[in-house]
């Protein structure tokens, strides 16, 4: 059985990652999407598909995990949504999600759909994450080792940063 | 004469049939146009430009209406507009519309705009439907008959109550 | 039941209308999808979808069919176009297509594929009408007397022949 | 040396004059960008492109400036921004913005970005001249001159005023 | 008065020059359109739209012409092309054009369409300049003194020359 | 040190592992572009980026090789598409490709470009494969036998005839 897991993973943290393996321990291979693949240099979004996939890729071959990681990109059109995950996927018959509207597309499409166990919430959370990136608390021992290095190497803090800055708009 | 009136119909009520038999007393035949024709499944644009259409036609088919139904889709370029939904639709020469973008679009290229009358604004609104579709509330007296029975059809009152739980998000 | 059928109608000739009469007989429902939606003023697809829902309209008011015609845009992801069609349209279970691809995608998604019968296609033919409306041919008996009024009211004649003037390039 | 500066124009103002007239002094060429090209017909992008093209000409030919005006349509997608702007444009190799989302891109891709010298902020807005536009108040006196002429040969504050109009929405 | 011409300028060539000057004679202001302005990197359309407006603006400065260059991409909607220019350009009365589809589109929104006039097409042609660049034989006499300077900066002849390479494919 | 190799994978076959197992020889990580992902249920391009994912990650699961598969959708803007590319991919500094305008396109933005060496092309070409799969002789030997499996999962040489088949247009 395979299963479709989509996240944003900005970044990818270790409640995602405990997330992957209650999964995986349920099925024969798990697909990770990447959702708003096309999206990044935002303070919400600031890491592009590419670093993400790294994220991922790093830190699940430490594993003994059947998976596949696939960009996702956003289409503005809920009704063929469904559609596109599927050419862009191996055939899948579960998806984990907590999101009401990708719940709903595919449960009109008769799939499987399942809530995933959260991991600690209070501290594995993106959006907790970014912050303490912008205001340098301390954020390394919430995501796996691998991102650390992936973030290091993509000069990542200094991107928020600078995209924090306030504008001095010439409008 | 051939007048345009555009909505989103969502869904298709009274106040908009109201709306459409008023004009086509004043025209030879009307063309509605199903705006956002691609949106679909969101609390404010449940149904899909399929399901309005439904609507529109099985109600209409009762009236002695010259009209056309046409899927409009939105795109984000004001200026191309006008020629987009003229390239969609036999010519017209007025459009009816109570919408202040729309209206100068379309002044702008000589049309004839004149503002629908309305009928019934405090019961028929789209947005007080879908909040007493949500609710449980009575709603089924404020649309046709037989939009009633296209909803039953596509289970459009349990899309709308899914859409709606509360996200679980494992972000 | 409802049935799909999908065609360019540059233009919409009398053995369309045998088609859909034919179709018409055995279902409650026919969907005319008007396909290449967003095509004209070429040499293949001079008409827009506009003129082309007008042709259809004005012939089938004449027949007692229950009928949509509805635009279908192309989109160039044949994975999802089945389900771009079936937000557009009410829902249907049986589609007549001579299309190879479209008869795959709609086979892959569980729909009945049935072959239109075709009427006299040695003279109803959308290329040879073209052609003949081009070379000043008589052309007029082969569609139906509404076409006829349409392709006047548009003065559709004179842009198929302008299309056709030798380009005199400044490359 | 060529620079690169952005900006969305609406209108084209006399504190807009004075950044393009300093830096004019630095470089031996400026690219004027006009960002969202495509956008128009809006409170607050009520110009369209060509409108703004022309502002902007009709005033620079008065000074002996080196530059290029040129349209840059918005792409939702960050991470090919730059290569779009490239493609479109002269080679350059500094931009000035005030941009911090504009400011990363570049700098990731090693151009010199600078800050533009602004000059009265307090009088020389965009927003606030075009809120005068729209009651009334007197705003030539913040414009070119030959914005003021294009402004009235368009018709612009006409369509600005009905633009604000309140909606009568058949909802 | 002011008119439009548009071409695709891959290079802008003497013909082309020649052409511009004599349309400058009749009208106010000239607005050069750079056509498929997306479309880079081939045989056929080897130059950006950045680096033709370089050579279009070098050359055309060394003339008394009032003129904009602007670039204009290509959409696949003919219904809706002449819009789309329309909100680029500065208002125009007169196009310019050789080429059957643009007149009949501009002609059918009662633009006046006139055909420019040729100069020695036998020598001044895109694509046997295209072709000369490729081979090694003489083509700098056939463009302004600036092009060639601006096809030197951006190594251009190179550029075609590999693209020109034979394929050598894994698939 | 990464390097980036893009191809159409339709489908996978023995040389194509060949060229990747030389390659990851040479380099840290290998990423595998899935090209033109959202081509599908053609006779060039029979399979989803997502069938065409499986046969590759099904087949280097067996090997001891360190790589990314990522789809990689065609944009119609080749200035771009690096930027695409870069922003859906690991960083790599070396592009394999056979082709010329890839070739072209990196090599403008500075990478090191090599030529992928090519394994037995008289027996292994997608051209062939999909030739004897639509003609019924034996292909099977041709590709891993984790493609052979994906393929009969999917049902992909019936989908290959059906897409075949003569068209019976009702144009």
């Amino acid at each position: 059985m395979r299963a479709f897991l989509i996240g944003r993973w900005q970044p990818f943290h270790k409640g995602h990652l405990e997330i992957i393996k209650k999964i995986s321990a349920e099925v024969d291979e798990i697909i990770v999407g990447i959702g708003s693949c096309q999206k990044s240099h935002t303070l919400t979004d600031p890491f592009t598909a590419g670093e993400r996939m790294m994220m991922i890729t790093k830190t699940l071959e430490n594993y003994d995990i059947n998976y596949y990681a696939i960009p996702i990109i956003d289409i503005d059109y809920n009704a063929v949504w469904v559609s596109s995950v599927e050419s862009l996927t191996p055939p899948f018959t579960t998806i984990y999600t907590g999101n009401s509207l990708v719940r709903e597309l595919f449960s009109e499409r008769n799939y499987v759909v399942k809530k995933p166990e959260l991991y600690n919430r209070t501290d594995y959370s993106g959006t907790k994450i970014r912050k303490k990136m912008l205001d340098g608390s301390a954020w390394e021992h919430l995501v796996p080792e691998e991102v650390v290095k992936v973030i290091e190497e993509i000069d990542g803090i200094n991107r928020i940063r600078r995209l924090s800055e306030k504008d001095y708009d010439e409008e």
